[in-house]
């Protein structure tokens, strides 16, 4: 599915996650509705294709899960106006924002940056590139996240404080989107601990799923 | 200079910089010394060659200057043990890393990323490619920064806290570096704001100076 695309993907370098852009999920972690946007990194070298394995560094026993809907960039954007944004869009994929809390937790309180806690290797499991085309409206697509046979999140991209046209605009008036930039457009509520041996399935309803398998990372 | 290696900037996909690497520059913004390097990235879309116009975003009135040695990975490197780790490094370059300090200390305090106060275009000015043969000791050279006719920044890499080969090892126990990827090594002491209308010049004493306008930036 979706393979003309594929290569968007591979083109890409760069990753720009939003936090707390359901302001369910902001509350479950005890953070305030963001003003703007909260804008993090992640880099291409995280994503981790359908199928594949999430690995938990040591000494970590688990990952925090967090299902997404990512946003592929077709061309560069600069400074692109809200109502033209979506031009900009070159496809859509299902994402999860695998995330280490403890370190992201000690982070936040000696503020210092998530990259750590967000950037590592397999921590950006990522479907294959749905054209956006097939996407009619991107606004009303219910994310969802199980692990092994647990449903964990389900939500609707509906609840997104800061919606696609205007995370682009303020994005690209920051930095330069480049063909193959993905926007990840933050997680519902429900996030929680996967761990080894566990299966991660996730989805959008009626277009895609994707499965991981979840091990400690051996190192060599 | 260097113009056989200028295409591992075009390729590669991040910047990962580590802050507080210098024990002076870490005390003069009043943080500990790390235990371990502190990391965040900032996106290739953040270059500006050397020459060009460095770009303060409205309203502020000023950016810092930080001037860093960039070390440019030749080749894909995962859990790489510091003893070949050097075998990883395709060359050199002069970096700053220009940092909306407001933003960063807002960020800082509120446990949030400092994509935002890091990442904005022209906010990683870099010379060429220098190979890396022509650089024989990485850990002993001076680099220093003007501000106009008045220094700012001068130091050594000798005073580095972690040194070349564990960054290399560290960052890829962490994620993996690919062919162009560069590490911004931090900044001596000495930081500081520089305005419209002010040029800031830059260099590796004996080896290589670059130099850049500072500008307002104008929204289209
Ligand atoms: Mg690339
Ligand atoms: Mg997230
Ligand atoms: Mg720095």
């Amino acid at each position: 599915m979706a393979t003309a695309y594929a290569y968007l993907l591979n083109i890409g370098t760069k990753i720009i996650a939003v936090g707390r852009n359901y302001a369910a999920h902001a509350k479950e972690l005890g953070n305030a509705v963001p003003k703007e946007p909260v804008l993090f990194m992640k880099p291409t070298s995280s994503y981790l294709q359908n199928g594949g394995t999430i690995e938990i560094p040591h000494p970590l026993k688990s990952l925090d899960h967090e299902v997404e809907l990512a946003v592929v960039i077709s061309q560069r954007a600069r400074d692109v106006p809200e109502a033209s944004a979506m031009d900009y869009v070159g496809g859509y994929a299902l994402a999860l924002d695998m995330t280490a809390r403890e370190i992201q937790a000690s982070a936040k309180s000696a503020g210092l940056p998530w990259t750590v806690a967000k950037g590592q290797d397999t921590f950006t499991p990522i479907s294959s590139v749905l054209p956006k085309a097939s996407i009619p409206d991107p606004d009303d697509l219910e994310l969802w996240l199980k692990v092994d046979d647990e449903f964990r999140q389900k939500g609707s991209t509906k609840d997104m404080i800061f919606k696609i046209p205007y995370l682009i605009s303020h994005i690209s008036s920051l930095m330069t989107l480049l063909e193959g930039d993905v926007i990840l457009t933050g997680t519902p509520s429900g996030v929680g601990p996967v761990k080894a041996g566990q299966k991660v399935t996730a989805g959008i309803t009626n277009i895609i799923d994707v499965h991981f398998n979840v091990e400690n990372r051996r190192k060599p």
